[in-house]
């Protein structure tokens, strides 16, 4: 059985290596790829996926794992043997449910869909690019259909981003969200705006990147396995657990921009960092799931980055930075500014009380559309109609209204959003739990350290990798199954204070 | 055919973006990647590597190309299909005759030699690679083996980089070349030796990188279509002719540091970025050989780069730019600083023209040891005596002898150096054939303008790739076969007229 598990490991860490390489080509493209290198770029990738994906349901993969159940089971659950064989098998299952000629048909399709919706949004015309949503929406059940054992005609899409998490479910718990969020959001609204003049003013780009650079190296990000870069959509990519790699954006009239994105990148990017090192080049060697990591990325930014005792200890550093800027500018001011809370009409642009509004409208149309309860000739007037209902506000046009992500001309119709919503869920959740393991972790924070939280994180959640699930993963953490409790009582608690609600 | 000939190109299409693939990943690997992603980096890029060799060694390849050789025989040699099928052809049967075991096996010694050089290079060891060389010449003479229709044993080795040279050939070409600088060292040197001390000041290597940049691109080098990167070791890559990338490095003491090795490898660029579009991707989209891309980094670094009519245009640029350091500094200074000659130890740091004499000891060793007239034991002292012999200096020790190039400790013994004096001597050649056709090309240089000689290299020698060997090439371009009197009669113009000889 150990030579059968070396032979899968082996073919495994093949198909990884080309995963890998594929994502440097991309990063490189994102980064310092010269124009001319477009062209032969997009080949070169497609190569590289193509033969990834032959890698990985070589029928050879297929015989090691029936080989290897009967013993992955007879194993502990938690061992590192269970948790390879059962990953990988689950992997290899939904790679051979769908033909590949489906696969490259839909990203021929999805490819036009984005050429379509490139011109159709600054236009306005959502007319333009409904032909091909009416076939992606075909499609994305089509992709469902190639699943029998659904509940939900949006599992399979779901389980895409966020295994184990069921359609009904998620729409439960976003609906108990939602009934806290909205009058929550109207409660804040109806006081003034906090004044962020003070973020607004000239600051230096090379001097805010090297800041938000620090704070994040003294979060825990390694950069000796790590680096950042620039680019106009900030991500994060891995090549390896040795070498995961982050990108932010700057702007000079806007301090939040590079400092908040390099924080929210630096939370992915240390969970990836992470993950145990025995891991390196399998399929455990990634973070679980799609709401997993964004609780990770939105942890750091938030829960951490935009919090009072944060700031108590950083933000002397940040005013002694930009003394002309923010010498004048007290901590409260400050505070109060990179915690703006308003009604807006973009979803990236939103603060972090109505930003899950924006999600949750998004999964329940996805689930409308899946469902035929809502045609996509409707779909711009019901978003129109959510918007009003749930944030008091209606966009003025299609390109801020339904045109404005990229996500359904890109991708499939269906497991796109619940992976933001849920991240916040679970970050609040994750985080309560840190904080009654270690009440230590705020004093520390104001102190500008951040190794206990950190170090809590590596050995709760990081290391891990994929072996659990996210579900799984909460409930070994936090010792409940998920829940939006914890993440409404920090939402309440803070805009409390800040609100003097 | 056409069909055969779309499945051929398709297949080589996909070889070369594997191939593209492991060029970007080393490419990451010299220039930003963080240290932690060294172990993961090396297996990645052995799983491209060797992916690419089976879509090379494909039997469908072998297969397609028998279908079209009758048929590319049939149609012009100078024909794009005729070249496709021919250089293919010739690939492929070299990578069909050796066993991919064997090279598995030699990639694995040559990865423990290097390892085993790097310590005894600094502690002046011989005697520790020499078991590891044996070893090396042992496999360098299977390698040889494995192909029947040689006439020495150093042409298969050769013919690695220098397709078409045969070693007898080399060697009467560089005994006649050695004859002709042996005694032109020793004028020149018997001489008081330029004083350089000019370009040894203090010149911020921002500057430096920046003023060398805009020199290559006004040679012809489109940054659109490439970029430069710092890298200790400066070097050219591509990954489609849209995307051909230079390194380079600058030393803060040293102006001709930056200066020189971004020209070097703006030649190198220029060839790769001036083949014919409709080559992308295929085995056409290359430099032909060895010899004929140094004959183009050469030709941009030496014959334009340290020529007096080129200073004339650039040096009043360069003295505003670092006024404090040159503005009491001629242009006659510069000039003989530029091209100071002097005998020295290590090769690369050799002058234009006692570099030759450092390549051609090494050839005529490497053939010594192949043939067995040399054995590895006597190496180091056969260096000694060919140093003393040529350039009238003995290394004190082996460190700056026998073990200061990496070649012979990563790679075949054989082949590895022949390329550098090709290239100076095609220079040469073509740089001739140049002026012939275009006169004025000398007066255009003297006003910074470099239009007339890019284009002609483009149109005659560039755009061809790899449709022509480098021999084929030469003859087609200056109107008869190589030879050194062309070089030869450059070496003794200019450097009579910088000596007064």
């Amino acid at each position: 059985m150990e030579t059968k598990l070396a032979q899968l490991k082996s073919l495994l860490i093949e198909a990884s290596n080309l995963e890998a390489a594929a994502r440097l080509l991309a990063w490189d493209r994102n980064t310092y790829m010269p124009p001319g290198g477009g062209p032969a770029r997009g080949r070169q990738i497609a190569t590289l996926r193509q033969l990834a994906h032959e890698k990985w349901t070589d029928p050879q993969v297929g015989r090691l794992l029936d080989d290897l159940g009967p013993y992955a089971e007879s194993q502990p659950y938690e061992s590192d043997e269970a948790g390879l064989v059962r990953v990988a098998r689950r992997l290899y299952d939904r790679l051979c449910h769908v033909p590949s000629w489906f696969m490259a048909d839909f990203y021929g399709h999805t490819s036009v869909t984005y050429e379509a919706w490139s011109q159709a949004r600054p236009e306005n015309d959502f007319g333009r690019v409904l032909p091909y949503l009416k076939k992606t929406l075909d499609l994305s059940r089509q992709y469902s259909g190639y699943f029998s054992d659904q509940e939900h005609v949006a599992d399979p899409l779901i389980a895409l981003q966020d295994y184990g998490m069921k359609a009904t479910t998620v729409r439960d718990l976003f609906a108990q969200l939602r009934q806290e969020l909205v009058p929550l959001v109207q409660t804040i609204t109806a006081q003034p705006a906090a004044d962020d003049a003070c973020l607004r003013q000239g600051y230096p780009p090379r001097e805010q990147l090297a800041f938000a650079l620090e704070i994040v190296r003294q979060f825990g990000y390694d950069l000796e396995r790590g680096r950042m870069d620039e680019t106009p959509h900030p991500f994060t990519t891995y090549f390896s657990i040795g070498d995961v790699r982050i990108t932010t954006r700057v702007q000079e009239h806007d301090l939040s921009e590079a400092l908040f994105s390099t924080m929210h990148e630096s939370g992915h990017a240390m969970y990836e960092q992470g993950i145990c090192q025995d891991y390196e080049g399998t399929p455990l060697a990634r973070g679980t799931s799609s709401g997993m990591h964004e609780s990770q990325s939105r942890l750091w930014e938030n829960i951490v980055g935009r919090s009072r005792r944060f700031w108590e200890g950083t933000y002397p550093r940040l005013q002694a930075t930009f003394s002309q800027q923010l010498g004048d500018v007290s901590l409260d001011t400050f505070h109060r500014a990179v915690n703006r809370v308003s009604r807006s009409l973009i979803r990236t642009d939103a603060d972090e009380v109505t930003y899950n509004l924006h999600v949750l409208l998004r999964f329940d149309l996805e689930l409308d559309l899946l469902e035929g309860t809502l045609t996509l000739a409707d779909l711009p007037e019901a978003w129109r109609a959510r918007m009003e209902a749930d944030l008091g506000i209606v966009p003025p046009d299609d390109r801020d209204g339904v045109l404005q992500d990229v996500h359904w001309y890109t991708d499939f119709i269906g497991g796109q959003f619940q992976g933001y919503t849920l991240g916040n869920i679970i970050s609040g959740q994750i985080y309560a739990a840190a904080l009654a393991a270690h009440p230590e972790i705020e004093d520390e924070m104001a102190q500008g350290a951040f190794g206990t939280l950190h170090g809590w994180l590596v050995e709760n959640v990081y290391r891990h990798g994929r072996k659990f699930t996210a579900d799984e993963l909460i409930t070994r953490v936090t010792g409940r199954p998920l829940s939006i409790e914890p993440y409404v009582r920090y939402l309440k608690t803070k805009y409390g204070a800040l609100y003097e609600l």
